[in-house]
């Protein structure tokens, strides 16, 4: 369940105020409240208006300078170099007071204001604020947002700074979903050490849903939707993706909220969302509801389990409903969200995945290591796959033509036997005389066959102990059954080990399956990042991972401009059986270079994001119209609710900052010696610039010419020749611009993200 | 002296075979008449047109499909699982002939081939000549030139394989300084697979300095004269800056070049300058000189002591001076090298600097650590620092108001004493009555001073051992000198210091210096990055270096467009005495928050580059017109030969790559607490993008009136309220056009390389 904050105000405290001798003090009694009206917990304001006039006082210029005294230095001057508040200044005192509630520090603070000593003297009131905080053992504080753009590195060191000093606790910067400013007119930015520093510039608790009826927005683009988000991604990158750095997401901006902008925040540590009572609007029986955009966008961040902090419930902004209308509205949101739902509902993959989401796993190499019987068992409960692959069996038994001779099939890597069972289904479904080869290498497995064989399956089919890629069969066979895919399709060599299975094939034989292709689209997650950086200790940085993705975000959008391709994007394709391979004397490939791969893929990126790395997914065809896929788009069409594979992760080493309405090329390559199979792969941004473009002409017969006429002095053969006209721009080559100067879009490239996996190592597949 | 290589050609060698007896092989032979000729070394060609046939026919589809045949690709298979020469096919086959020569690969290998198989084949072939190459101990192997930019990525890979496997041998990549192709009609790309690669597409020998008369340029950019840097960024990214990776800059594109555009190079690896005849031109005597731009460049490169690899020389390409004179040109542009010429000139900071070049030294910490003897006797050596100082306390003595009273001066941080001496040489000249205090608290410089006092100075002057910031003076003094400069001025604590100092002086009195200033730019340096990242190993990654920069380019321009600012620009200042600090009881400022500081410059980047760090500077005021200097545009006119101070470097962790034409924001800051002082710094890349903006409008009012009219069945308080029409683009927020469509340029952020210096640690300088 959706956990779920009361937001206590100034005004709340206050007149919870001795009226109760039950409790010892306001806030435990509000704490009581809170509780009894089925919150989970509170967020508190540590400081109240009395601190915020000394602060003042002391740190901001008076605007009347005759005001200005050197007490007041001097006073400023003792508390910085020694800051502590007076009691009175905060609202919690105790540590049961504090105890599991989220505190939000001083929001007036301006780290980021114009002038640079309010920056250093706000600087200095956070920290008291948070080793306050800590001294009562606060969990989780809610730092004052950012709100000017030019000073948001100053803001993302000071924050840094805190995080080095605080420990324990978790840091969450409060950010607006917009810059509110862009669906207003224009207000200018408060001025360095204004008295009054407000937050209702960027936080906009003022403008309300119901205030402006009819709103302008000029000259908003996709950089101005993006501004707060490029505050945020500021100071996680300066803070390094920090593992106590949270954000809290404001989302009292009252647009109607679209998906596709907000995705954004579904890939960062989003882990409380600030949701006012003003963000409501009322439906027609004058109940509080949210916009459509923020219902689905809420819906669908609630996989990542925030807080929710509800705030201003009791103030009466909605006619009908009362005060716990907000917050059912919330269970309402849960109960109807497709996500939360699935992992409800039991037979999902994200049922399934449960304890997984953002786990970093090792592929497994089925072809080296010798699985366990509970791997197998594990994988056996799929109820999709095995269904799909005996109904393409069903079906290319069905196609195949009747004559006197019995069909032979082959399960090669048969495992503990379960695509034999559905082999043997098919055969019976179909009606058609036929017979299995069984190939297994795993010693143990084929102990595990062998009792099948006794007990289900008897002369129905034979067992062969071996290899696929060196065994001989005593006979070729008509259908060769396999199961080697990776959540890549080919990262577990099926390739490899097909090229040794088809030896058993009849020259016009199936495979099933008779083809799969790998897709891969660029992926955001802050969470894959710190988990993938947390395994580099363990020098395991170069490497894929098989992940059920959940906090993270596909950068990509539907391209189709020409230049760039769709969202998610195939890389390549295996058939099977391979056609045009040279063969040694035993029938297999003389080098393994046939199963070398390469894609260049260009991805068009509508928003801002930072790229971390590649996600992976794999469709392969059984037979016909029968096949398997995890592609996020088609997978529900192809086979909903397989739980065989989540998808594959390929990391990125350093994070690449791509602007909204860039290109992103891929290179990727599947890589291949004698020993071993192995992924590298590389992106470069690009971004579409209009720029003058000049004709021009240098005339160096004109330069020599004029050479070859002047008289020269010294006959040295070190002199110089006078080759072009003297140039006039220092740093350009001389140009003569003919007739007028163009515009033209070209593709600016602007930067690029080194390749991870340098020839593999840790990654390699053993062959 | 520059290392000069001749070039040998295949018909050399071929012209070479069977004439003399004396060598047993032609190699041989060509080894002895290129030394003869003044050549240091030779640069051969691995292989000859018999491999070029062999793998040709392997490797590259037949333009005729019906000369295909399966023994053909039989053929390559067995040559791909196990790649060798034929004897007839190398022209180097012994240790003797390999010797101290630089060796040139295949250079018709497509590594960057349109076809994935070619691509393949030639990595495989690459490989085998690299092998090959080693067991003939070759030490520098100059790599085919890439040629296609679609596929650098698959170019630079193979690069980083072949390091990976061949130890100890330099890989150089041939870049032309231009492609070619923009000084020419448009040639399509060679297609896939071609039988026939060329290399003429790229490298320009072709096209001849005198071949064409008149060129046109149409539609060069900036991007496109920057298009095989870009490549060369791609290989050295995706091989991280291998230290046995390096560039062969091939000088052989035809026209007359600028400095600016081609400073890049400075920053990169540029082991060899590949320069054949045909880029030489005729000069009156018709003798072969260089064009102007060309030369500049050259006399510029050599300070980083390329090996100039001279071709063609003896083809008759030009009618006087033959072959040698190509030769003595090289030399004579070595003897006009501004560079090399003031390394050699003693008494220059070059030539001070010798050994020091691009060595990074951690920074003086004179207060937290006693400077040892030696350390003094180097830094004395400096024959303008004290001369100015001297200047300056001659200055202000002359302008001191003429009194019955002695003018009391005060040496703070007098170190062996030469500020003493020179305090009273001044006072000998301005032939004014006066004493010195002296204050120095390294306990064994103290007894220098005192032996100095005893044999020198007598009576005039009185010695107080003890820290300028807690000692006390028996007198208020006019003057006070001190030398506590850094090479960023205020980095060895100047301000701390004389925070404690300027208790010694009169209300009235002079600090010497009054005033100084730090000053950065963005700085490109493959060389510095290496450094660093070597130091990294010893965990010493956030802090600032001292260092003579050699092999870097300043990658900004001159801006002053409003938005940006000039190449160098001022961080901040200090002034002495500081005025209106907060004093405690003892005189001393009650904290050090004064002395923090913050910069946010704006620099323009004309060309794309790798920003790696930040350079920095200082210039301080002495007394009126009297200063110091390392400002690289300043320090001729205010200190010139000043040999104290070599410039600091701020390294970035993660390089940035920035585009043409961008803006680079940088933060800068001097953060202090009780104990310490350190900097942090942070940049952010910018492009100015015209983008296209509209005005648009989100009318709430009717869709809250289409609510509110619209009969709702489900009386439920959690219903959907019709907020506002469907959204048609799912990822956009809705807007409604207003007018026309308008473009404005904007500032789209492009990139950031993240704060390298958390709060100091190991660059903490102790208080």
């Amino acid at each position: 369940m959706a956990t779920v904050a009361g937001h206590l105000s100034l005004d709340d405290i206050a007149s919870a105020a001795d009226r109760d001798l039950n409790y010892e003090t306001p806030i435990l009694r509000l704490l009581s409240t809170s509780k009894a009206k089925g919150y989970d917990t509170v967020c508190i304001p540590l400081t109240n208006e009395k601190w915020r006039a000394r602060w003042k006082k002391m740190c901001l210029s008076p605007e009347d300078e005759a005001e200005k005294d050197d007490n007041t230095e001097r006073i400023s001057e003792a508390w910085r170099s020694n800051p502590a508040f007076l009691r009175e200044e905060v609202n919690v005192t105790r540590l049961d007071e504090a105890e599991n509630t989220i505190v939000m520090l001083s929001d007036w603070l301006e780290l980021d204001s114009q002038d640079e000593w309010v920056r250093c003297d706000a600087e200095t009131a956070l920290m008291q604020e948070l080793s306050y905080a800590s001294y009562l053992n606060v969990l989780v504080a809610v730092l004052p947002p950012p709100r000017n753009r030019a000073h948001i590195p100053s803001y993302a060191r000071a924050i840094r700074a805190c995080l080095e000093k605080i420990p324990y606790m978790h840091l969450s910067v409060r950010v607006p979903v917009y810059d509110p400013v862009i669906f207003q007119p224009v207000t200018p930015t408060p001025r360095c050490g204004s008295p009054s520093p407000s937050i209702d510039s960027l936080v906009a608790s003022g403008v309300s849903a119901t205030s402006s009826r009819s709103m302008s927005f000029p000259h908003t683009t996709e950089e101005e939707f993006n501004s707060t988000w490029e505050m945020w991604d500021v100071i996680r990158t300066i803070c390094e993706s920090h593992p106590r750095l949270s954000l809290t997401l404001d989302l009292s901006p009252p647009l109607p909220l679209t998906a596709g902008v907000l995705d954004k925040w579904l890939a960062e540590p989003t882990r409380q969302i600030f949701l006012p009572a003003s963000t409501f609007i009322a439906n027609a029986k004058s109940y509080p509801v949210l916009p459509k955009g923020t219902q689905a966008f809420i819906r669908e961040i609630m996989k990542l389990q925030p807080t929710i902090i509800l705030s201003g419930t009791n103030t009466g902004q909605h006619s009908r409903g009362g005060e716990k209308s907000y917050f059912q509205y919330i269970r309402h949101l849960e109960k109807t969200s497709p996500g939360v739902q699935a992992m409800k509902k039991s037979g999902t993959v994200e049922n399934f995945a449960i304890g997984y989401q953002d786990y970093l796993q090792a592929p497994l190499q089925p072809l080296a290591d010798n699985l366990q019987s509970a791997t197998y068992q594990t994988f056996e409960q799929d109820p999709i796959k095995y269904a799909n692959y005996e109904e393409a069996t069903f079906r290319a038994l069905l196609g195949w033509p009747k004559t006197d001779e019995r069909i032979l099939l082959c399960v090669a890597g048969a495992g503990r036997g379960p695509l034999v069972a559905r082999a043997l289904k098919a055969i019976s479904r179909a009606k058609r005389e036929a017979f299995v080869h069984v190939v297994e290498k795993n010693p143990n497995a084929f102990v595990t066959l062998q009792e099948r064989q006794k007990t289900e399956w008897r002369d129905q089919v034979q067992l062969h102990f071996g290899d696929m890629r060196t065994l001989e069969l005593p006979d070729k066979v008509d259908i060769l059954i396999t199961e080697l895919l990776g959540s890549f399709g080919d990262n577990e060599l099926s390739p490899e080990c097909l090229d040794g299975a088809v030896r058993f094939l009849k020259p016009d034989g199936i495979s099933i399956p008779s083809s799969y292709t790998a897709h891969i689209a660029p992926l955001s997650s802050t969470k894959l990042f710190n988990e993938v950086r947390g395994h580099e200790d363990l020098k395991k940085p170069e490497t894929p991972y098989v992940v059920m993705f959940n906090a993270v975000n596909i950068l990509s959008g539907e391209g189709g401009d020409g230049n760039t391709g769709s969202r998610i994007q195939e890389c390549w394709e295996f058939v099977h059986p391979t056609k045009n391979v040279v063969l040694n004397e035993r029938g297999l490939p003389v080098t393994n270079s046939h199963n070398s791969r390469f894609a260049n893929l260009n991805f068009h990126i509508p928003h801002a994001g930072v790229l971390h790395g590649l996600a992976g997914y794999f469709e392969a065809i059984l037979y016909g119209s029968v096949g398997l896929s995890i592609h996020p788009q088609r997978k529900d069409y192809i086979s909903k609710d397989m739980i065989s594979w989540f998808p594959i992760y390929f990391p990125f080493k350093d994070p690449l900052y791509l602007p909204g309405n860039s290109e992103l090329h891929v290179s990727m390559w599947r890589l291949t010696d004698q020993q071993r199979v192995w992924y590298e792969w590389y992106a470069e941004a690009f971004l579409p610039v209009m720029i003058p473009v000049l004709d021009w002409t240098v005339d160096r017969a004109s330069a020599s010419l004029t050479a070859i006429s002047t008289p020269l002095i010294t006959p040295s053969p070190t002199i110089d020749a006078l080759d072009v006209p003297p140039v006039v721009n220092k740093t350009e080559i001389p140009r003569i611009p003919n007739e007028s100067s163009r515009t033209e879009t070209r593709l600016v490239k602007v930067g690029q993200t080194a390749l991870h996996n340098p020839g593999g190592r840790s990654s390699w597949i053993k062959l």
